[in-house]
């Protein structure tokens, strides 16, 4: 049958899940069951919403709204029929999470689209194969790093920013995520000298590199905006996607007229996130969802830094990246805190197809980025050679600076 | 000077509120400050973050990830010079509150737009002044019910399900929010046949009522779609708007050739905001930011049903919606366990120039639709001419069923 099946996380203090259950099922979807005749039952019934689960979970949270109060803590899946709904996200959210995002401590934690309904969704035009011919780097996480400090800044700045990074040996640079469109640094004109840029350290170093650069503006601009980028031969699309709307960038993605990978930058999704009680699962919004839409990277918060998300959140967010499905793989960017001596534990936690991704671990190395950078290399080397950092260190000094800066983990095999 | 300031409510377990604030208003800017040479920072200062205020609040909620543990909590404002972004709400968000959306126990509870960024904004075409005019109703509130039990049903019971609402008295009838494009009663359909049923009831009754049809499908095909509605006549567009984004109500709105009002649905808008710890408040997503973007009607819950929302964010919706500002005046509604007996409590807490929203409080009148409607406007007519509910309905037998019922709350003036 073709449907979306939802789980959710509920507390609840009345304490009748099954109740529970059977209420949102009818609510979101034919309304009322037992009291309608039955020949309207019969006509109704490919509509009915079906509860396939209910559970009760040990250990009740004691969260603020439960202090000295007994609540039920339970997971519930309920199928939704694809008959009640267009085959689009928005559809589905409202189906599936609208007003019963408002209904109490509800958390939607997964949905699970059905094969036929996969078939309405593009996901990742490249995915991780796609993005790994472009670079011609099979073997190794790929290294990312950041523009930082852009704003109020000349093209100049941004050109020498942009050669420094990639001088160390990085793969990827993203734009901030707050640079948008300004008079000193347009979004072609970025294009432009980025590439101009990549290309010069490709001729002098034969390293080559890809720039995102950060697609915003009103969104019925986007997708000529899009077209121009792909026309000027811009390496990567960086997107807030959650300031927009998940169906947005499904857009973006299939359109045939924008050929360029998209990277998804989680800005504002912490908003219907961080909190256990509501909202959608990291792994949901981050993973599965942006994967189903069409992103070729989800960055995410790392489980390591000061901006983090614990370490469960972020692992599964890169298990939907990367779960074998009908969609292609999503590369994992699991960022902030990160720096050189965390690579072993990133490559274990995150597997080598993952994009190693840092700001101040490029940029505040006391050699500049090109010794950022030059230590993440050598420590993602080391690393997959089954060499310690310490004794990597040995033979790169960028390496060993990094290390006594920010310290190292090691980590057992 | 042109900006946006934003107020956040903030746990912190370091304690060290101004420090916190300056690290925001910093990171979401220019980067970094005392450590620039002093040239530098001439040319960066009007693009940096200024805290405005930093304020120490009593009353530590004790929530699940803070006991036993010592947080401070406060409020922090900061000002965004809007030289920093384009002036659309995805840029303004993600300035204010893109990666510190993930950042820890951080709640965006207000945006304040300068006059001069308010400029980018159209707020509601109609308003409350041009949905009056429209129905020619200016001394009430208005009158609303939801369509109920509609998937899988035919035209014809929609028709019929319109009419028994309309014939009561009520002004305004909208989708159920969870009716997509589909075979039974496709979008355009339902405008024309929606149209004969209200265009049937105004020749035989004088009664003038609209009707919202919801506004479904990709992103992409949106405009085209109201445009199509706005030649076919239609009323008025019921459209998720949490499940696309603001922008794109903003671009509905402000579309020249979309000539209807919108009615904004919170569906999916609780994963943002449910949370007393992360996320919008209420009052900001549904209130402020709906009205700038546009809509005319902010449907949300109201604080008297089961899926309720605290007294004092249902306030602080209406307020936002209502309170005088260069954009015309959204009508707040608010919405779920209404029935006849609350309309003075509903009156008092919203005003004259609200909406009166019922689903059940309708449909499930003993006398069905028609009595609900009437039992409505018996009550609304009473609580404006100082008469009790009970004393009312000794001339509204319609009215004394649905007290029976329900019951009712008097107000004391």
């Amino acid at each position: 049958m073709s449907e979306v099946i939802a789980t959710y996380l509920v507390h609840d203090a009345k304490g009748d899940l099954a109740k529970k259950a059977e209420g949102i099922a009818l609510g979101l979807t034919v309304g009322s069951w037992t009291d309608l005749p039955l020949l309207e039952q019969e006509q109704l019934k490919a509509h009915k919403g079906q509860v396939l689960e209910v559970s009760q979970l040990e250990n009740c949270e004691k969260t603020n709204s439960f202090l000295g109060k007994n609540v039920t803590r339970g997971k519930i899946k309920i199928a939704y029929p694809s008959l009640n709904y267009s085959h689009d996200i928005p559809a589905i959210l409202t189906t599936g999470f609208g007003k019963l995002s408002l209904d109490g401590e509800v958390k939607l934690i997964d949905l699970e689209f059905s094969d036929s309904l996969k078939s309405a969704f593009p996901g990742p035009a490249f995915g991780i194969k796609g993005i790994r011919e472009k670079l011609n780097v099979y073997d190794r996480p790929l290294l990312m790093s950041i523009f930082k400090g852009v704003i109020g800044r000349d093209l100049d700045y941004l050109k020498e920013q942009l050669k420094q990074q990639v001088l160390g040996g990085v793969d990827l640079v993203k734009d901030d995520e707050i640079l948008f469109e300004n008079p000193l640094t347009p979004f072609e004109d970025r294009i432009i000298a980025g590439k101009e840029v990549l290309k010069q350290v490709y001729v002098e170093t034969g390293h080559k590199a890809l720039y995102a650069v950060n697609l915003s503006g009103k969104t019925y601009d986007l997708k000529d905006k899009a077209k121009r980028a792909s026309e000027l031969g811009a390496d990567a699309l960086l997107f807030n996607v959650f300031a927009y709307g998940l169906d947005v960038l499904q857009s973006l993605a299939e359109d045939p007229e924008i050929t360029v990978p998209i990277m998804a930058h989680p800005a504002v999704s912490g908003a219907s996130t961080a909190s256990s009680l509501y909202g959608f699962s990291s792994s949901l919004l981050l993973g599965k969802l942006l994967r189903i839409a069409g992103a070729d990277f989800s960055l995410f918060p790392s489980p390591y830094g000061s901006v983090a998300l614990n370490r469960e959140d972020a692992l599964g967010i890169a298990e939907n990246c990367l779960v074998e499905d009908k969609f292609k793989q999503v590369f994992p960017v699991p960022s902030a805190g990160i720096h050189p001596g965390l690579v072993p534990l990133l490559i274990k936690d995150f597997g080598v197809d993952s994009v190693i991704n840092a700001g101040g671990g490029v940029h505040g190395h006391p050699n500049g980025a090109i010794g950022g950078g030059r230590a993440f290399r050598a420590a993602i080397d080391a690393t997959l050679s089954g060499i310690s950092l310490k004794q990597a260190a040995e033979n790169s000094n960028d390496l060993k600076i990094a290390i006594d800066l920010w310290g190292s983990t090691e980590v057992n095999k």
